[in-house]
């Protein structure tokens, strides 16, 4: 470890998040008592279990805040290891002075995602910070849930030939923060923050479904470099497939961003074997969340092994690297 | 709800805290989907959770620090509920600035705890907001486990002519806390900080073991008060019973604090048959943590229901009510 010192690169879900991630698992993994590093943990008796923090700036954005989020985000880490969202546990750090009424809404948004899932709140609690040591107020959720396949997806499962799907346009969570968080009104440019198991559980008993992933901080371009390292395959994106709105696209000219890292929160990346592809894209389609799902590329046994390569709109190729430094601090 | 503002007393664990929870938890209560109120939610399939939230400052104090407080927090609570501290989640939201190898401590402090609870590191998260959004750092902690008896202890089974234990010494990560965060060194003061599963689970084969709890924020005071009231019966100790040692004592003489109210971290109230009391009590003090145990009261029919009183050591008699306002801020 090079760095002494927590940057808010460490922070954006990119390399420096996983050097950080490596460093404090240390004394955990020389211990042999250590976590794998997939979306959420599978426990003994057929349950997984995830733990997600958030601390987005502005709590309040186009297409959902800070409950909202913090139920999707962590209801999304059980439905992509085929968990059903069963138990919530909502713990909550507020600084003194916070008004109540606002940390009420987003208990109500949070409770309306758990009573459309079905999702219970079985544990919380709650703390004050005296003012002026938290910005407002930070959600840490946790959520439990039956695995519901005998062999639920994981990345381990990937192999060549196999498809990459998203289920939706991509970046939209990301740029409907920069949107709020800059004061660059863009019309109809919203949060894609939502419930993904709607969408994701009847795609499990398909034999050839082998790994999902929420696309949330890094986003998609991330998932797909964890993807392509730990199979130790390449995988190829053509970028004309991928989705992106015409919004997002439009913030991401005047910001600068590219919107294969910026953040979603109701978008999740599939990989299929080709055979029950088109399948997997038929049952997405017939979620409304997922109206634009698209298979946008495969994974091959070719080189460079362990590296993600995008065919662009002008016909050339490039590597897509995990991202490097800050992108857009306190996204979730 | 009067306030509209949330304070510091809000977050004190004593009555304005559960006017907040009660308040926050509207949402999720009207959908029918609310938690029980108990240390740790019992789940299908013989597993309980629970979530527990950590801003102790300083973060590093007599006995203990951040990240040793954090899985004693959490597997305490599962502990009191009969449950086997089998898996942990940790969430950690950091500053931007915070030294790597302070964070790198609390995970070792984590670790070495989990090691020897055999609890595994199942799930975690990182994230970094920028400098001066956060004071250095919060642990969000959770906690899942196999629930070992088949009816585990809950405050609704307390019975009329239960005996109340205490398990050690009562005050003593309270006190800590406040010998360092105001500079009054106290030679010998250490937090309690411990993980009490070993000490408790013997206890589970007790037919007459009815409920424990530990007794964190608010102290040993606030958890009788909450039993008192949830069995609507009336529970009397006695003063000079109460294990207090002359650090903590000494200290809250300077201060101005009860230690009935200070916060443990590693001492439980425990509701035992009179028949069973005895044997409770040996099989603590095998415990090298609880060689100060003591019955220190009991529970009755008498009046007034629902509340505690206790004979103080002056021969009086004086009502323990929940603390209102704020005691201590991030005592945990």
């Amino acid at each position: 470890m090079k760095d002494r010192i927590i940057t808010l690169g460490h922070g954006s879900g990119g390399r420096q998040s996983d050097e950080l991630v490596s460093f404090l698992l240390e004394s955990f993994r020389s211990r042999g008592i250590g976590p794998e590093l997939e979306d959420a943990a599978l426990l003994p008796g057929g349950y997984a279990m995830t733990v997600d923090g958030f601390t987005v700036s502005p709590r309040k954005f186009p297409g959902g805040d800070l409950g909202h989020l913090c139920v999707c985000g962590c209801a999304n880490d059980l439905a992509v290891r085929g968990a059903s969202p069963d138990f919530l546990g909502l713990g909550l750090i507020i600084e003194e002075g916070a008004d109540m009424d606002e940390v009420a809404l987003y208990m109500e948004s949070a409770a309306a995602v758990c009573g459309g899932l079905g999702m219970t709140l079985a544990a919380g609690d709650t703390k004050v910070v005296p003012a002026g040591t938290l910005e407002g107020m930070v959600f840490t959720g946790t959520a439990f849930g039956r695995v519901l396949p005998e062999s639920p997806p994981s990345m381990a499962k990937i192999r060549p030939g196999d498809r990459i799907i998203v289920t939706t346009s991509i970046g939209r969570h990301g740029a409907a923060i920069a949107s709020a968080r800059f004061n660059i009104p863009v019309e109809g440019l919203e949060s894609d923050c939502a419930p993904l198991w709607p969408a994701l559980k009847p795609l499990l008993p398909l034999e050839g479904l082998k790994a999902m992933r929420d696309c949330t901080r890094g986003g998609l371009g991330t998932v797909l470099c964890e993807w392509a390292e730990a199979a130790g395959l390449h995988i190829s994106v053509n970028e004309d497939a991928i989705p992106v709105t015409l919004q997002v696209q439009s913030l991401c000219d005047i910001l600068g961003f590219d919107p294969l890292y910026l953040a979603c929160e109701g978008c999740a990346a599939i990989a299929v074997s080709p055979s029950d592809c088109e399948q997997a894209l038929e049952l997405l389609k017939a979620s409304p969340l997922c109206g634009e799902a698209a298979v946008i590329g495969e994974v091959a046994e070719g080189e460079p092994a362990g590296m993600v390569s995008m065919r662009t709109l002008i016909g050339g190729e490039r590597l897509v690297d995990k991202p490097w430094g800050e992108i857009l601090p306190r996204i979730c």
